[in-house]
C-alpha cells in the first residue's frame, strides 16, 4: 500500500498575454508535488517558464520539463508527422532551455514529461522512443522520464537503465487492459468522483474500467491535467482525499 | 604584436529548407576558429543547430552561442521594445538550448555572443547590459563575452568579472573613434581589401576610419560575418594573409 | 448633441487553446456594434477569426479587421522598428485574410482599426501612415479608419479621402490637450465612474483630463478595450448609461 | 495533341532574408505561365508576396495562391493531423491574404493549388477535400483547382461545379496507375530527360512509368518544382523543347 505519492500537473502553460483553461498556477502549485513545464514549443514562452521556476520554487515544487510539438497554435496536441532524429533534437533543445532558465533561479530539474501528442508518440513509436531514451542517457542519465507503464518509451527508457516514474491519470478514463482512453477534449469530471478514483488506485492499486470491470494500475505519480475543466477543483479534491487518507504527497 | 588570433563568423543560420546568403557552413567552417551558432530565435532551429555543432566539431572549431532578438521574419535585425528582464530570458534560453544539443554530441560551448540589432542592444542599453552580465555570471561564469570594447555589455560584463573577447570587425567601416558604422545592408567588399585590413589590425592594431583619418583597434578576435555578400571568399583571404603572415588562427 | 453612437471592442483576441483577459466575447459582443478582429499577427487564428465573425454576424454586430505587429509572444504591444512597406504589406495581408473568412460567413468588412504598438505607430509616424492609407485607397476606399482625432493616420487618411471614425476611448485617460496618456497596463477602473465618462462625452463633448482641467472630445465611436481588467463590467455599465439616456448603439 | 500548354511553378518561397532552394525565382519566372506564391504559413512573407507578384506582373505570368499547412520550421511538407474545418480556414486565410496584396498591386488571382503535405491531404482526404471545395464555391467559384486527376480535391471540385486544372509533374516518377511515386527528397535530374519526357506527355499524352510501362496521362498544366536541386535548368530544358515543338505556353 502506497504511503507517499507525487501528485503532477502541467504548469506555465501561458503563453505571453494568455492563459490556458482557467489559469490557476499560482492557486494549483500549492497542492501538487512536481510540476511539468512547458519550454516554448506548444506553450510556454521564456519570461512564463521563468515565472512558473519562482512559483515552483515558492512552494517546494519539483519541476521537470515538459517538451511538446513545435505547435504554438495547436497546442501541442495535433501529432505532426516528422523524423524521430528531428523530434529529439526539438526534445533536447526545450529541454536545454528550461534547465538553464532553472539554473539562473538556483533551480535543478527533477523528470522529464512528454506533453500532449509528443507524449502519445512517444508512447506507440518505438524508433522515436530508443532515440530519445539515448540522448537522454548522454544529457540527463539521473532524470527521472514520467511515462504510461508498458509504452514504447518506457520499454526503451528501461533498456538504456533510465530512471522511469509511472503515472495515474486521475481525469482520464481506463479501458479494460490498464491503458488510459484517450479523448480530445476531456470533459467536466466530478472532483470526488476522480478523489475517490485516485484513493482506491493509491490503496488497492485498482481502476474501474469503462466497461464495468477493474484494472491493475502500478505508478509512483498522480497525474492531473491542468487544462481539463475544473482542473483546480480536481486537485484539491483529490490532495484533501490524500490528507485525508495520511498519504503523503512529495516528489519521488 | 599578435602572433595569435581568434577568427569567428556565424554560422548555423538556416532555418529549416532555407538557407541565408550564400549558404556556405561547410565551405566557412574549415577556416575560422570561432564559430556563432544561432539558437532558434532569430535563425537556427534544433536540427540545424545540431548540424552546425557536428560540423564546427569535426574542423575542431570552438562553439558559442548567439542568440538573438525572437524575429524569424526580421532575422534578428529589427529592434524589438522590450523589456530587459524578458531580453535576457530569451537570451538564457537560447544558450541553454544550444548547451543541451553541444551536451548531447559531447561538446562544450567556448563563447557568448549576441546577435544582429540583440548585439547592438547590448552594446548601447545599460540596463540589458546589466542584467544580462549578472545572468551569465550564475550560469555560465567562465563563457567569454563576444563585444564591441567600450561598449555597455563590455563595461557590464567586466564589472562583474565575466571574460570578455573583443572584437575586430572585417567587413564593417570604422569611425575615428574606433567605432563601427552600423549599416542596414553590407555591400560586397573587395576580399583582398579586406584581408589587408585585417592584416593591418592585427600587425599595427590600426585602421583607416571612414574619413581617411587612422584609429586604434584592439581585439582578440576577427569577425567577418557570414550574410555579407561574397562572404566566403572574404574569410578565405583573410585566413589565407593570416597564414601567410605566420599569426595562428586559434580560439583563445 | 450625440444621439447615436457607435461602441466597438477588440474581439477574437484568442489564438489557438489561449484566451486573453476574462475571455469573455460572447458575453460583450451582444453590448457593442463594431468588434474589431485579430487577425493572426498579434493574436487570432484563421479558426478563432471565423468564430469571432459568427459570433459578431448572430448578434448584428459590424465587424473590422484589427491587424497588429507580427509578434504573438508581446501580443502586438512591443513596438518593432521596420520599414513602412514591410508594416503596411503586413497591415493588408491581415486585411485580405480577414476579408476572405468574412466572405465564406457572407459578411463585409466595416471598418479598419490598427492594433496596440501599430496603432500608436500609425499615431505617430507620417511615413507608415501616409504609405498605408495610399495603399487603403486602392484596396479598400470605402472602408472607415478607425483612429484619434489630430494623429498621423488621421491626417493621412484625410488628405487621400479616406472616410475616418474617430474615437473616445473609454478606458484612458486624457491629456489637457485632448489626447491620451499611454499607459503599459491599464489598472481596473470603476464601471460607474467610465460610463458617466463616456456619457458627459457624448452629451457635452468633454472629458476631465488628468490634471483636473476640460478638454474637448469629438469622436463617432467609443472604444473600451477588452484586455482592460474587468472589461465586461465596463461594456455593461457603458450600454446601461447610453441606453438609459436615449443614446442609440449603432454602427456609423 | 496539345498546343497550348500551361507551365507551373512554385514562386515566392523565399521566407524574410532567406531563400529555398537555388534562390532562382527572378531566372525562372520568365520561363513560366502561371506562378504558385506561398501566402505565409509555410513560406512566403508578406513583403516577398509583393515582391513576387510584381515580378510575375512584369513578366506577364498568372499568379495563383499556394496555400500550406502551418508549418515554416518543416516547409509544409509534414502532415498535421488537424480538423478539416481548421485546414480550410487555415487554407482560406492565405488566399485572402494573397488575393489582397495581389489587389494592392492591381493583379487578379488566377488559380488555386495547395503545397506540399497539405496537396497531398486534399488528394486523399475526402472530408477536407470537400469542405474545402464547398469553401471555394461561395469565395471563388471561377478560380481553378490545380490537382492531380482522380484526386480526392478533384472529384470534390468537379461535383461543386469548380473549374479544374489537371497537372502534369515534370519532375516526379509515374507508376502504372499514372499516378506519381511521392517521395520526401527529389534528386537531381536530367533535364533533357525531363524535357523529353515532358514533350512526350504534351504530343502523346503518355508516360514511362517506374516498371518501364507507360501511362495515359491528361492534363491541361505543366509542374516543375522550383525546389528540386536544378530547377532553373529544367525549367529551361523543358521550355525550349515546348518552344520548339511549337507548343505554345500560355496560363490556361
Amino acid at each position: 500500500m502506497i504511503t507517499t505519492i507525487d501528485l503532477n500537473a502541467d504548469m506555465g502553460e501561458s503563453f505571453g498575454a494568455w492563459t490556458i483553461g482557467d489559469g490557476v498556477d499560482p492557486d494549483i502549485m500549492p497542492l501538487i508535488s512536481s510540476a511539468n513545464i512547458a519550454a516554448g514549443f506548444h506553450a510556454g514562452d521564456p519570461s512564463t517558464m521563468v515565472e512558473t521556476l519562482r512559483l515552483a520554487s515558492r512552494h517546494g515544487v519539483s519541476v521537470g520539463v515538459h517538451p511538446g510539438f513545435r505547435d504554438l497554435v495547436g497546442f501541442g496536441r495535433r501529432p505532426i508527422l516528422a523524423s524521430a532524429e528531428e523530434l529529439v533534437n526539438d526534445a533536447l533543445y526545450q529541454l536545454g532551455a528550461l534547465r538553464e532558465l532553472a539554473r539562473v533561479e538556483g533551480l535543478k530539474l527533477n523528470h522529464f514529461k512528454l506533453h500532449g501528442a509528443l507524449f502519445m508518440h512517444a508512447a506507440r513509436d518505438v524508433e522515436f522512443a530508443e532515440k530519445l531514451a539515448a540522448a537522454l542517457t548522454t544529457v540527463a542519465p539521473a532524470l527521472p522520464v514520467y511515462c504510461l507503464s508498458g509504452s514504447a518509451i518506457d520499454h526503451a527508457a528501461e533498456r538504456v537503465g533510465l530512471p522511469r516514474v509511472h503515472e495515474f491519470y486521475a481525469d482520464r478514463d481506463y479501458n479494460d487492459e490498464g491503458s488510459i482512453v484517450f479523448v480530445r477534449k476531456v470533459q467536466r469530471l466530478d472532483p470526488q468522483q476522480v478523489a475517490d478514483k485516485v484513493l482506491r488506485a493509491c490503496q488497492e492499486g485498482k481502476v474501474e474500467t469503462v466497461s464495468g470491470q477493474e484494472a491493475v494500475v502500478q505508478f509512483q505519480s498522480v497525474c492531473i491535467h491542468s487544462d481539463t475543466p475544473g482542473a483546480l477543483s480536481l486537485v484539491k479534491a483529490v490532495r484533501e482525499a490524500l490528507d485525508k487518507a495520511g498519504i503523503m504527497v512529495a516528489a519521488s
